[in-house]
């Protein structure tokens, strides 16, 4: 599968939750996500762009863990990437099978993330902790698929919503690295 | 966790149901297992005795799924190692994570397990497509304990059952390898 999205750096989210049930899109959920972030024995993933990543998110009293594996940037002007996801039923053990293979711990983004729906798009305003907010647009595609239809669309969003600059082609764990 | 274990290879398992429920132990339940080991892209798990594996079981007309990691073996009698698992919630994706994380796939091993339990011992009898008919005895330690006790009543159990001679430490992929 095939993530398609487009990330900005917003100062705050008043104009663009207002904007965003102006144009109909329906929140759906406020998840807190606390991701780590691996690096592999055999090839360093910052140099790959390639990311591994185990994902906790608390809900209704326990946790739902998502291991994460997401593939090199895909062009010049969105995050588009290869991502594949299965949950896991342990996040202790996931960590402990990825340490015996020779995978390391290389950073953790925790985050609280409000998730709207809008047609086939994702938006999500997510407040970084040590990051800042942001405000991403994503959808999925298959592999074979041509993005650019994908992307044009989440840029009219993006003008629907007022936004045309702060656009970040840096994940939260690149801006995480700057940032320390 | 460590699993400790011995396995022992037997012609049929006539002689072993009826002991097994002479001593006392109870059939639990019988699984189709379906597994697939995997090679690492920075070692060798054959030169290193690590293994990697999904198993899938069919079960209820759904699949349960597991992610493995074993360490290698730690003693010269049995097959006493270090086991990490995860459930997983789709096979193909944890497979795409591992092929894209470098891991290729190195052998499928298939068997019907009927499980008994007798104390804190997990006895199972395996019919091993294309490799023929065994007995395990295992229980669980954990990594600090002294895995003695633990074996000295496996061969017990063993003793039990009739069963003296025929012991196996190479697991099923060592034992489909060398049969290919």
């Amino acid at each position: 599968m095939i993530e398609v999205e487009v990330k900005v750096s917003v100062k705050d989210f008043a104009d663009v939750q207002e904007k965003l049930i102006q144009i109909g899109a329906v929140k759906i959920k406020r998840e807190h996500q606390i991701d780590v972030y691996y690096n592999a024995p055999h090839k360093d993933f910052e140099e790959t762009d390639e990311a591994l990543r185990i994902r906790v998110i608390p809900e209704n009293g326990k946790n739902r863990i998502i291991l994460t594996y997401k593939g090199a940037k895909m062009d010049d002007v969105s995050k588009t990437r290869k991502e594949i996801e299965v949950d896991v039923s342990d996040a202790e053990n996931t960590d402990l099978i990825l340490e015996n293979l020779g995978f390391r711990r290389a950073a953790s983004v925790t985050k609280d993330r409000d998730i709207y729906h809008l047609d086939e798009f994702i938006i999500t305003l997510d407040t970084v902790f040590e990051i800042g907010t942001f405000v991403e647009i994503e959808t999925e595609a298959h592999e074979d698929e041509d993005t650019s239809e994908s992307l044009n669309k989440i840029f009219e969003i993006y003008k629907r919503l007022g936004i045309e600059e702060g656009f970040e082609r840096r994940s939260y764990l690149e801006l995480i690295h700057i940032n320390v």
